[in-house]
């Protein structure tokens, strides 16, 4: 019996993408192997590779500016490859500070040129509870690129509106957000996001790039850490991670058919409506520790009034098959992830559990 | 139904690591999601990522004074990985050319410092059709490592003893050759092997690294692409490809109850014994370019007479239910990749499918 899948990523993936997965796995298509038994360079892999970019490229109406890339690393080797790519060795970047993940990113750039902190909403405890505001933002109009994460695991933010950079590169590390609903690809330099939340396995990160900019990247550098390397050859410079993008173009595929991305929002946006409102309607026990105009559609964050309370949460909803919903060891506290393949009724179903939870241990 | 699959790589997997994932794709372990929906944190993917690497150890007897890392990006990263962490910028490395990986793996590391070519078997008709003997290596005993490819897909040449290099660390790419057979692996410095030819799907890359060279490593240069990262993480220090560890473990699980690898070499030299008796046989007909000693258990490359006996043999071949045959396209020909998952009983329906296409064909 299939449990309800809280997971921070690797996360749950639909069910129909793994049952076709499943159901094709040692046959593809009457070819008499598997898919990942195929060459990358054959007709058959090909076709998948293909329909995968195609299919993120109608989901998110990517225009002909941009260029889809499927790389490997994850979010942790774009933080390299980002400055590696784009900081000049006499220029800057601006970073802005939300979360772990944001740090880690410009810890990667420092160790490659001269980036600056443009904000960091870090308070006194060292925690990140708030998106910042434009009027925030220290920005050099010099800077190469900006970077930013559009929503952070640990503390649960995420931003709603995406920041104004003027004439300079925004690059966005979207790798725990990416396709939870529509937006605007048009204003982003270049996006990042790691498969293992809303889009696949983990092991592949799709990469979304203005033309423009893969052009002005630095050939200085080790070849396979180009993306103009991988721009040119559509992603197949090496031996691609084959099976992960044929299950990304399964989970893709079935979001396309589920409706698109306008009702993946639809979706998420109820998940946040039902569980962010018994979160408020129970503020006597459960507490919410990010501002309510930051609060995350994907990590949703709180805390019980002790820590062992919280363990006993953790145990009785395991007992009730819902999973991963430990906060983050740094933080502590629960922490429910409700990436795509979380459904309304899961959250429903947790909801219910809650209101029990803190009726029965009051 | 299954076809013989000769692809080059991404090749074919064992049937029964295959059926095991299928078994489980939904359901792993009664833990009511796939295991590539488990944190790479918890318990049960954890289980499977040390079950992995405590395989790999078993099978090859890796000492104590190594370890196994299981990184992303292919053997290509690593080209550019082991200059980056090895080469210091006022010294060099010996490069053993060999064959176009090799090559690739030099140009890399001439982006980063100063290698040197210690010995080139290119011909005239720039092909690679022999490997080196130990006299013809021009080795500099201050270089910071010896770098050499173990198996040579296009050209189909194959290192049957390794290099003497002193005290100078050997470094090798044994991405189409990886445990085709045992070997002594405290002779090496370094190994890093795509995981897509003999263990398991493409996205995976397993190196066996000295500790005390991981050590040495360059602490200047992004933090992803430092060995030591990943050594001291247990190559947990980002998310890694867990459903292909996953595969890998299948893989090397199947190979550990099928007699490990005495009974893997023997079925290779088996292989290897009855093709290329077969192309020495008909060597009228069929012609092997590569010098007798050189000759790689894993590529086993040929011409016909002509390229459109060539284009029939693969179409006939194909009819068959034997696919992925065709030589590279930089060097035409035929190809059969014989890694471990083909059977002697496939190239025995080769042999018996050659015999017939030459007397038909003659």
């Amino acid at each position: 019996m299939r449990v309800i899948n809280f997971n921070a990523g690797p996360a749950g993936l639909p069910l129909p993408a793994l049952e076709r997965a499943r159901e094709e796995l040692i046959e593809f298509k009457g070819s008499g192997m598997s898919i990942m038994e195929h060459s990358h360079r054959g007709k058959d892999y090909e076709g998948v590779h293909n329909e995968a970019i195609a299919l993120l490229t109608e989901l998110l109406h990517i225009p002909d500016t941009h260029q889809v890339l499927l790389l490997q690393g994850g979010a942790s080797l774009q933080f390299a490859m980002v400055p590696m790519n784009f900081l000049p060795k006499d220029g800057t970047a601006d970073y802005l500070l939300t979360g772990v993940w944001s740090e880690k990113a410009l810890d990667e750039a420092k160790l490659l040129g001269s980036p600056k902190v443009a904000c960091s909403t870090k308070n006194a405890d060292k925690k990140y509870q708030r998106i910042p505001k434009q009027s925030e933002l220290k920005l050099d109009p010099k800077a190469a690129y900006v970077h930013m994460t559009s929503n952070n695991t640990i503390f649960g933010t995420q931003w709603m509106d995406f920041p104004d950079t003027g004439s300079v590169p925004l690059i966005a590390d979207m790798s725990s957000d990416f396709l939870w609903r529509p937006f605007d690809v048009s204003k982003f330099a270049l996006i990042y996001a790691g498969a293992q939340k809303n889009i696949g396995p983990s092991g592949l990160v799709a990469v979304i790039v203005r033309k423009d900019l893969i052009a002005k990247g630095r050939q200085d550098i080790p070849k396979i850490l180009r993306y103009s390397t991988h721009a040119e050859n559509n992603s197949l410079y090496n031996t691609p991670p084959t099976f992960s993008i044929y299950l990304m173009r399964n989970v893709l595929a079935y979001m396309k058919s589920a409706g698109g991305l306008k009702q993946v929002e639809a979706w998420n946006r109820e998940k946040g409506s039902i569980l962010y409102g018994a979160l408020d309607r129970m503020s006597q026990y459960y507490k919410a520790p990010v501002e309510k105009d930051s609060r995350s559609y994907m990590n949703v964050v709180f805390r019980l009034p002790t820590e062992q309370l919280e363990e006993k949460f953790v145990a009785e909803a395991k007992k009730a098959k819902m999973v991963g919903i430990k906060g983050h060891r740094s933080v502590g506290g629960i922490r429910i992830s409700t990436y795509n393949a979380v459904t309304v009724d899961n959250i429903k179903t947790l909801v219910g559990f809650m209101e029990q939870f803190a009726q029965a241990n009051a």
